[in-house]
């Protein structure tokens, strides 16, 4: 077997743990001397360590029985550990290596991420190369050495594996985007509606609303508006097939990269209907709703002596059950959020994933949308509602969510759906040739 | 190396981050130019593809390295993706084939799930087949193309495998159906109880309670009843055994289902638990308890002009402990169903998880139990309580944990225990022959 | 191939499923016969079974083929069920069995883990050994049977994989002790400052807070100490590596065994936020709490009659500038504690890890530390604060967090930021010699 060299650093208590494992990488040759020492360096360093190459001549016996090119240049063993700067990554280092040295071989590359390693107690090492011979050594010994090696094929995948430790959130930039630039835009609006409105016409001050009862307000808005915004491609998608009347062909950029970041965005929805719950259950507690109660009764007291004064029954029911939607839409988007946790995602069958994030999906969204509809009520009659002839913020909210239940019973419709499923079942309106050439060629 | 087709169809982003692996695919003549028309027709489909069976000569100088079998039939590569209907597949496509063309050699079936990597960005391909060789090169060549391969044996197992993405919830389906017919029985037997009993004997109209009150009933008895559940067989069983004298008997099947589902009625009980504590968060929003409140003060005023009237301080005590048991209950709830998720799960040794799921359960069901005695209190001393000879709900969800704890308690007996424990480690009342048989032969 | 038995028990139901790959196992001569009778003892096993080690003489033909080791001694599947008592485990089984047969061979041993089985529907099977050829029939063999197996390494490795089921959370003793230790404390001391000193200086009883008032002051206070000791140790390592000017060197081990723990640090931290959150939103239903309002309310009549009586602006907005960094900041941690899942945190790259662990951590920890200020506010001028000379408990908690702050903020001064980013790009003060003799050997 040739000599792969695998500039594994270890801490020392995983020296200590791993010894027996390391004295039986002797027959390997690898120096144990350089990894107890480079050990001393992961076991105080923060961040991932600086890169390294290191090469060692492998012995005329077994370069015969390295892997599939039989070249007896020298082997060189890669252990990436990206923490190179954002710019400085024009190539990846196992290609620029092997540019350099025109005649080497790189056989593997790994990398280790020695940051997570400190605090998540995993050593995960990606480990990519063009020797099968090469590879299989090195998964040996990290095996051995208590790494956990993830095979990512051949060299060519150095470098996105070298830059993945990189990325930053690049899936959801877009999502934030669209969520921060909705609620920035709802949060000005009611500020405008409500604070400045109440200052300018009636000159009082309530500015104190805007730490809780705007943001109370803005959240479940842009919640919902997110929420819908999950579906609606799906709806669009489903339309286009039928315009299209086949399944073979490209969605548009725009509509891809949508699909693409649904996850995301329902994630952020989810995240911001929770602020909105928690806003609820405080709402009690604070000083101006306690205020009010106050004035409430004492009011009560001054002007109809007649107790147990009125009770509206309408009120009561039209409250209580605003309040059950609330908490069932609450609940349906939690159980959402949880079956996108990678793992108990992962454990659904296609079938149960399908079931939760399109049917309950759009039983969440049709749940939060009558919560928001209740909350409306009647209000909209009212011409006290359209202060400064602007409609309220709820108004604007409900406009997307509306759109995409209408698309989804549309496309729920017998002769609709049955069109659809043919078409998603790989039949075309028009047969594409190629088809039938392929047919052929049997 | 023989010709081996894999049909994986990817999306043009992935074939350009893919490129080069992709090149480096051709001395495998995988036909590129199929697999990028392919991955066109992925990139526009909503749900898993047509099945598709390709065949390809093998070289000669291959046929014999090839796997265990050494014909020099046709190898074809199967890439099942489970679009078939629930009711068309009596047999595996893998068999179906095999049967099909007798003479014929399936070396492996790559179960790609496509929707799932649209949404989850994970590509799990399935692979199952009985020619070492050829599953060796298929799962090379699609860790290249970025698909995570997990072997899932021989080709016997084609069918389970190809069904796997249809079935929906098996294991959830006697859990839920319990979850539902006890909470549809206590709910009508509270409206009996409550809103109808109001309406007949009293006369007045409070159906408005069905929506938040009557569920902030209904929610938690049957959240407690159903933990009870998941710790009853248990305790059946520990006496089964001890009624045995063997551990080594099989339980009855309603047992064994019983068992096998316990981890689902937890999770469905946390469910219930959730909804009971946001109701509860609700309650001091609701206007019917704004209305009571504010009436309570109007008629302190006018009875009773000595403020600060009267403090009662083992109604704050009970109030307050009866609260701090019920946090401190969900709170347990909450830890146990994370440690049931697949991923904490997982990473628990078995004694961690023992103690959580056994003790940490068990604790759990007595400090609900506890809550709800206390709530009950002294109420079912009151003849009041009795509405129509009907005992009160709480009274009725409390009978199964108390049977539980009591089991428990029996089987921590230190003679109970100690039994139970060499039962458990094997001992047997009346030693089997075979025991002595498999010890001598060694 | 020669002869490895693998004691693998399966239930009834799994051989059922698993029927067509127990029969293509028959060419592997595991005793069908054996497995099937074993399975029905797992079916009613509540813990994992006995130990048990069988032996089967190789084929002649096959002693050749295996794995490097060629003495023709008998080779030894070992499956280590692990239900050996903590204290009887000085020996790995498989060095015991070595020690006790000198001359035979251990090829592997399995660890399965029946219990975990039963009820996680997963078969974790932990594999290791020396003779690579018996752990690759054994994963196929295991794979077949539809268990999972972990490749553990070498044979060295059976003692920590034997003893991995028996650990109880070790990792988390340190963090646990810490949490206690200071629960109890403040407990006492808060029970001292408001109940005793109620009782004796205004001699009124106020006992009934001990269960719900106090537990919201202990819980938050406690929960910020904990968050902030997790965050200390960062700061006091970038000082450390500042003053010695280098990243090579290691830290003293009671910071790194501090630093090992502070992802359960902040897990419990969590913890008690969540129950801190509870507690709150429990408060206006409680008893006492709306006898104080309706007190409040009389007294109002009776006093001033002035309606609508005064509205203390500054009041309302303090209050709710306090709720809403409460939320907040309840809502980052909740979001650490997500990323802090195994399945969320594994699929983070380093850069986002960081990003969240470091700055969105420091982030939550000073919107919670702005959060105990606001309620501190002006209070700690009033004598009436200090009862009995003592300091309110808002105060002392205030105070680790105030200095992890200030040194995140002294390290990120520009100068200092400078010279630490360089020490941790390997940069040190005084260049070692090794690195350049390294250098050289190039």
């Amino acid at each position: 077997m040739p000599a792969y060299v695998m500039c594994v650093r270890l801490r020392e208590s995983e020296l200590k743990t791993n010894r027996e494992n390391i004295d039986s990488l002797r027959d390997r040759n690898v120096i144990l001397t350089e990894l107890c020492r480079w050990s001393l360096r992961l076991a105080c360093c923060r961040r991932p360590l600086v890169q390294s190459v290191k090469c060692v001549q492998p012995e005329p016996s077994s370069s015969g029985s390295s892997g599939s090119s039989g070249s007896s240049s020298t082997p060189i063993g890669l252990l990436s550990e990206d923490n190179r700067s954002r710019h400085s990554r024009s190539h990846s280092t196992a290609l620029r290596v092997m540019h350099i040295q025109p005649g080497i071989r790189v056989p593997f590359v790994l990398n280790v991420n020695t940051e997570r390693y400190r605090q998540l107690w995993v050593l995960e090492v990606y480990l990519c190369g063009n020797s099968a011979e090469a590879k299989r050594a090195v998964a040996e010994m990290s095996t051995k050495l208590g790494l956990t090696v993830l095979d990512k094929g051949s060299l060519s995948a150095a470098g996105e594996l070298e830059d993945f430790p990189l990325q930053l959130f690049p899936e959801w930039r877009l999502p934030l985007r669209v969520a921060v630039s909705l609620t920035a835009f709802f949060f000005f609006y009611l500020v405008i509606r409500d604070v400045v409105y109440g200052y300018v016409e009636q000159d009082k001050d309530i500015s104190y609303r805007i730490m809780v009862s705007l943001a109370n307000k803005v959240f479940p808005i842009v919640s919902l508006i997110m929420l819908a915004l999950c579906y609606l491609p799906g709806g669009i998608a489903a339309f286009l097939q039928l315009y299209r009347g086949t399944k073979y062909r490209r969605f548009p950029d725009w509509l891809d990269r949508w699909m693409l970041c649904r996850k995301q965005m329902g994630l952020i929805a989810l995240g911001l209907a929770f602020l909105h719950v928690i806003h609820t259950f405080m709402t009690p507690t604070r000083y101006s709703v306690r205020h009010k109660l106050i004035t409430l009764v004492v009011d009560e007291m001054e002007n109809n002596k007649t107790t147990p004064f009125y009770f509206d029954n309408t009120e009561a029911w039209g409250q209580d059950s605003f309040y059950a939607l609330g908490i069932l839409g609450f609940f349906l988007y939690v159980l959402l959020g949880l079956t996108s946790l990678p793992s108990v995602g992962g454990s659904l069958s296609w079938r149960e994933f399908n079931f939760i994030q399109s049917k309950l999906g759009h039983l969440t969204l049709f749940i939060c949308t009558a919560h928001g509809y209740i909350y409306g009520w009647n209000k909209f009659l009212r011409p006290s509602t359209y202060k400064w002839y602007t409609p309220p913020g709820y108004m604007l909210c409900l406009i997307v969510p509306s759109v995409v239940l209408v698309l989804k019973a549309l496309v729920l419709l017998p002769c609709v759906d049955r069109t659809l499923t043919r078409i998603r079942q790989g039949w075309e309106r028009n047969q594409p040739t190629e088809e039938i050439g392929k047919v052929t060629n049997l």
